[in-house]
C-alpha cells in the first residue's frame, strides 16, 4: 500500500493552510512507503537549507516507521543510536518528519516539514499527516 | 526574479493535464532561478528511476539556461562538452528540460519531465512551461 | 505488491542453480518495488567488483520497469537517454537486470545478476526470475 | 582466509532463526574479510532503514576487528574516536555488528544485524556469529 499523488497533494495543502495559520514558511515532502519522493513543496522565502531537511525527515520517519524526533531521542552521545545519523545517505532525527497511515493503520508513507523551529515544523507535518 | 510555489504550482497541474491527454505517467519537478526544487508531483505509477532524472533535466536547464536536450547535442563523443554530465552532482541532457519565462521574457526558473520518450517528456515539460 | 524475503531467496536458489550449469562465478541481488535490496549472494571466486554492478543492475531494472540492456540501447551515444547512467547515483544499463513479476503479472521488484559475460549474466538473471 | 557463501548463508539462517524466536524483523548483512558485502537478507516488514545500517554495522566490525558497539564507546564526545562515524564512507558504532572466526580463531569476515533495540540486534548477530 502506497500513498497517491492525491493524497500526498492533500497532506501539502492541509499542511501549507497550518504553516500560514502559525505564519511559517515551510518546506514539505512526502515520501511513498519505499521512502522515495512523491509530492514537495517549497513556500515562498523558506530556507533554501530546509529543502534536503524536510525530504531527510521524511525519510527518517518511513525508514523506521516512528517520528523523526523519537529518532533524535536516542542518537544523542551516550544514547543507544549515538550517530545514526550517519547511515542512510545521512538522516535528520528532530521533529518534523512523520509516518503518514491509511483508515487501516497500514503506514503508506511519511510527511517531512522544515522552516521554523522543530515545534512548529512537527505541528505542521502533524496537521498534514492527519488530514487524510 | 524567482518563481513563485503558486507558479510552480500550475505549472505541475498544466503538466499533469497534458501527461494525461497524451496517456503517460510523469515526474514533474519545478526549480527556481538558483536551480533548487520549488515543487515536485510524481504521477502514480510513474517510473520511480524518473523522480531523479525529473530534478536533473530541471536544474540542467536553468544551469545553462537552455532546453536540457541542446546540452545533449553537444555533450556526444567528440563534442564541445563531451561528458559534461560529470559535473554538478550529475546533469540529464536528454530533452525533458525547460528553462521557465516571466512575461518580461526573464528566466525565473526551469521545469523537467521524465516519464515517457524523450518526445513525450520534452511536450509535457513545454505544456508546463508555456502555462504561466 | 512487493516481493517476500522467501520469493526473493528462491530467486537467488534458482539463479545459483543456473551459474553453476554455465559455470560462472555470480553476484545476485533482488531488490523490491521500491528499488530497496532484499537479498543478495556472491558466490565465491565472483568478481569483487560485481557486487555493486549486480546491485545497480536491479535497480536500474525496477527503476524502468524493463530490463537493463534494453535502457542500454537508448543510452549509446546518440540515443534518446544518451549518458542516462549519471541518475539516481549511477545505473548499470548492460544485460543483466530484469524486474520480476507475480502470478497475475505485476511487477514486485527486479534481480540484477553480474559476473561473466552480459550473456551470461541475463541468462542467470532470467532463471531467477522465471522461477516464482 | 575468507567466509564462503556458504558459511554466510549459514549465519544468516541462524541469524533469523533467532530473530523469529525474539519475534523480531531484522536486516541481516554478512561481509567477508575485505569488508565486502557477501550475503544479506531483510526480513518481511523489517525496517527499511535498517537496511543500510546492518551492512554498516557488518563493515564497522570488520574495519576495525571488534564489535560495533566497542567503537561507540570510543567515539563519544571527548572520546579518542570522536566522530570516527565520519570515516569509510559512514560508520555505525552502536551494537550488531560482530566480527566473524573460523575455527582457528582467525577473523574471516563479519556480521551485522538491524531491526529492533541494540541489544535485540546484537543477540541476534551473535547467534550468526556463533554458529560456524
Amino acid at each position: 500500500m502506497n500513498i497517491t499523488l492525491s493524497q500526498a497533494e492533500k497532506l501539502i495543502s492541509a499542511a501549507q493552510e497550518k504553516a500560514r495559520a502559525i505564519d511559517c514558511k515551510m518546506n514539505i515532502a512526502v515520501v511513498d512507503g519505499g521512502a522515495n519522493l512523491v509530492a514537495f513543496a517549497r513556500m515562498d522565502g523558506a530556507w533554501l537549507g530546509s529543502l534536503d531537511i524536510s525530504i531527510k525527515k521524511a525519510k527518517t520517519a518511513r525508514f523506521f516507521d516512528m517520528n523523526s524526533g523519537e529518532i533524535g531521542n536516542l542518537s544523542q552521545p551516550g544514547g543507544s543510536l549515538y550517530n545514526i545519523e550517519h547511515s542512510n545517505g545521512g538522516l535528520i532525527t528532530f521533529p518534523g518528519g512523520i509516518p503518514v497511515k491509511n483508515a487501516d493503520g497500514e503506514i503508506i508513507g511519511a510527511i517531512g516539514v522544515s522552516g521554523s523551529s522543530v515545534e512548529n515544523d512537527h505541528a505542521v507535518a502533524e496537521a498534514g499527516a492527519s488530514s487524510l
